[in-house]
């Protein structure tokens, strides 16, 4: 089967490589598409992947695939079910077929494990090397569309940091950053009963579409002093202050706007590690979180709420997804997110 | 002006009493809607509602007011401003115009009292007659229609109720009951992420209504044995059985289908206030919680998701009013509910 | 070696039967001691303990056993290790030597199954039969005298449920009972910073002791009307009213005195299982719980709290114990029970 | 009356200023105690307290002062109640005779208000100028003696950052610095139920110290490596790191040490105020927590159980202070303080 490659001189490469061999606590899938991460997957391709650092890899971690074949212990899924975030694991090397896991989810063939075949296999919860990963591997309902469903993956982070973060009623939040991902969280917030949220960018052409996801104040960061309109906004400072954009210095500048006993979140990955704080323009008490890699249980818990939600048509994952792109043309696909073009989110179709 | 009153022989009438005069920390609102409550109102007029029984009383709890008169201690409204659950308040006999209060929200004019004002002037928090319901008194956007608005100040119960309940991800519901309660229940429930919920109701026409809702089973009381199809669908039981009508031998029954360290939650009022109850039909661990009453302050916490869901179009207001009355025609409306016509919110317009 | 069993005509009595042999994940282990329970061993004993109905069974739930032989596959013990709750385990019958379980743990031999080697062997979390009992069996460490140690498994009940009802700053409890457990749950609710407690008894004697447990008051209900007495003191209700005897009619007392939004907690196990209850003379909003058979996960999470309590003095497992009775005289030490003499916790002693 | 003034120039200094004059809400208290911060205090003496620049200021506010006059509104304390953390308010230019306030409950007359007073008067919860703080003005019951209460304040303090910071059951914990604070840290989070506390200090006559108030084990940073040691008892990272100092590099320390989805918490307040970050040494979760200035709601929330402490016995205030110096000799207390000699609170007596 075909998959992606990440080579050890950080060049993208469509690779032939063997199909799966499932165990017996394992489905084989048909992969039917898979979302490309402009965080994780450039991360790893350049390099810059915070404790990453195994080349050459196979890269792709949110895919859709269908069951095809069913090791003769797994219990929760059939023939035909679309699994969430199916995976090619590693032999006992660490690689599969010569290369390390980057997630490898990108290949034209991919596995999921039944959490609860393991356990009777005796490799579940509690043993050395159980991965809670494996909760977060679902059944995607028949009556949505599986290369739309690939987003599911990405909305179910999005939902989990939210409720990690504790975004609720009568909160104020400051979110900088109105590219795909700190749009999804403004949608977010105000689903969960956020009063009032302030999206901040430096294009003015965000400002339409920060305001129909649901903020209550667009401040052009180009144009206008942020600290400054936000302390306007919240003259005691707001509750959360977000970084959904991975920048340093936006949480020097967060500092200045969030209020006694709010929180600064981060979200997005810095590519620069090292910073200078200076704590004398935060208040008293705060807190700075930094959500980067979700835990899988909780994010296994945001599935249902992500399910209703476009069950019921709160949400359309088409409004979040802008390039379907056939896997025979993925490298355009990244180049595409190297030249960093505007887009929504871009899928990848088997 | 004219208000609606319960007379000492518990009959509906229509009223004329004094137009309210406003203290510095009030506003008086021209009524623009009031909704029919199946539950207090009625039970009020029947003299069934537990604790009340202080006759003749004006009626009526769930009105949205317009601002036409602004007290000048006043900070949080101005004139024109839509605010949700104005009153009328009784005087130090306990009376307004020789009629003791059941909330007269009924009445042509109404009157909101700002809390920040009232603790200004040495009636705040804290104080002995401090009520918290003024918190609930909160502005409702100006692009929400006030008509349809007055369903808002249900929606805010039923939504403080499930988070009152503790409904979220996971978990299996029960409800009892597809009435408007019933039905709002269940798509707040599945707004909130739960994974499943099973709506019983003895008339089989319920059953499209609620799946549209967001049922995921139903099961016809009528013709199914309650217990046996729940156990089906649940086979540890239910982690909450909802009584949405209020009948007590809906408790008997709950306590076959709630799993261990499971909850029977009970929003509807029976009419029956005792009952005999056998333990041993429950698992070792369980509750009972009773909510006929909300508690203001986590009441209002409710309204900014509900006016967010409204504004994103997640809920259509209309689709929980069936009657639109005015006001000349309100004994009309009590009529039709009298008679149990099957009917959605019923609003009076003014 | 012996063991303890109600026959099926209801008798006590000491049996021999085949030493345990232990599996690749448990440890064999010498009973040091096992806490009599005038609960759940009187109630097997009387065929009263809800849904249980299998008899002859081996009985007894509170032991200490010290580790002297090891599973191969076991990691989190070793040979002298004291722990907590062990049990013996029947076979594929339901049966262990002839007799059902009623937990066993009066045998003189007992074992202990090692959760995460359960797990390496295919039988961990996730897999049908697991039981989360296995979390509670830890180590009590060497500096802890392991026959007053039994007590720690109790404690370990009491402050589950503590957690479990939710008691803590600001609130106030009514206590009915002044026994064991009463008092138990007097000292543990003031420990964990309840503002006020009042207990009820119908022994005077009990009063100073109840005092000396931390109760700020003390109502004699044979003397006294609990509901004025308590209404003096909490004149807006009490949070939280605990059943700590069994006795259905105080849950009908408890709702004149518990407040709005409060809680009636049973933690006592009535042996009438059906009753009347007169929902009018609650408050609108209240609940009402029953703790009686304590999640595992939980009683296992206070284990640390009870042996830091231990450690540091702040408890003195002596205070909890009034008899230690060797094994021998176990039937005797039953009959005291029947005869309900006044004592705190019986340790039978191997 | 005499108090203990900072003076532009930054020397403590007697100052002789008119006794208070109470309004209507208010009680005059003698003050008996006031313990002596070596935070606070010393960073408003040497103008490094962040926020803090008005000068000449009066300081102190760990105070016990009894009642000897009580304002006719008051309704929550009485003639020769003893009362926590009474202060001097300022008048409408900010001063109280010329001095800015540093709190000034070093005062021989002291005064505390009744929120509910307040709010009768309409100064209360939701007027403008409300302070929480009002909240923590409690009565200290008779039976403990009023010298040594003055640590009642401080410990109110340590128990809510406890709870503030979340810590809890079966969690692991690695607090920097055996000092006062650290070890009161290390004896509370104790009986809050932590599983495992490591204490790190730079003296090894701290060593007794530490595992005496609950520690488990300590490593001594002046000989051995602090962070191979912690991974050594901790290899996954503990759940909690706590600077219990106020040394920027403990932030850098601790973040080799925190585990995935941990909490660095600050508690110490550094002199200096920015620092260089190195989001690589951290794991890809982590939260960083400041506590310097408590929310006084919460403050208030942990008296009830201080008191329940020190009456059971579990706490003894007199373990907590080293010595007790009458006012007129404060200047030397402070010289002690400034000279850095090892001791616990030192609390000036009235």
């Amino acid at each position: 089967m075909k998959s992606l490659a990440v080579t050890t001189d950080h060049q993208l490469e469509i690779v032939e490589i063997p199909d799966p061999v499932i165990g017996e606590d394992c489905v084989l899938c048909k992969t039917i598409s898979c979302g490309v991460c402009n965080g994780t997957d450039t991360k790893i391709l350049h390099g810059t992947f915070k404790g990453f650092n195994t080349y050459p890899c196979l890269i792709g971690h949110e895919a859709i695939g269908e069951v095809i074949e069913v090791g003769k212990k797994v219990k929760q899924w059939k023939i035909g079910d679309h699994i969430t975030l199916p995976y090619l694991e590693v032999g006992p090397d660490g690689k599969y077929a010569g290369y390390y896991s980057g997630w490898s989810a990108y290949s034209e063939y991919t596995v999921a494990r039944d959490w609860q075949a393991m356990a009777e296999l005796g490799n579940g919860p509690g043993t050395p090397g159980f991965w809670e990963g494996y909760y977060t591997q679902k059944v995607l309902p028949k009556d949505i569309d599986p290369v739309y469903g690939a987003m599911v993956n990405t909305l179910r982070e999005v939902l989990n940091a939210c409720k990690t973060f504790g975004f609720g009623s009568g909160q104020s939040i400051v979110i900088f950053g109105a590219g795909p991902v700190g749009l999804t969280f403004t949608t977010f917030a105000k689903l969960l009963g956020v009063k009032s949220i302030t999206v901040t960018d430096i294009l003015e052409e965000k400002r339409d579409e920060a305001l129909k996801a649901g903020a209550d104040h667009f401040i052009n960061g180009s144009k206008e002093d942020v600290i400054t309109e936000a302390r306007k906004i919240y003259p005691n400072g707001a509750d959360h202050v977000l970084d959904a954009v991975g920048i340093n210095s936006i949480i020097n500048t967060a500092m200045h706007i969030v209020k006694d006993f709010g929180q600064i979140c981060v979200y997005g990955i810095s590519p620069t590690l090292g910073m200078e704080l200076n704590w004398a323009d935060a208040p008293y008490n705060w807190s700075l979180k930094f959500l980067q890699f979700p835990n899988k249980v909780d994010e296994a818990a945001a599935h249902d709420q992500i399910i209703n939600w476009v069950r019921m048509g709160v949400i359309d994952l088409k409004d979040y997804v802008s390039h379907i792109i056939p896997f025979e043309k993925i490298l355009d696909a990244f180049a595409m997110v190297e030249r960093k073009e505007p887009c929504k989110k871009i899928v990848i179709k088997y």
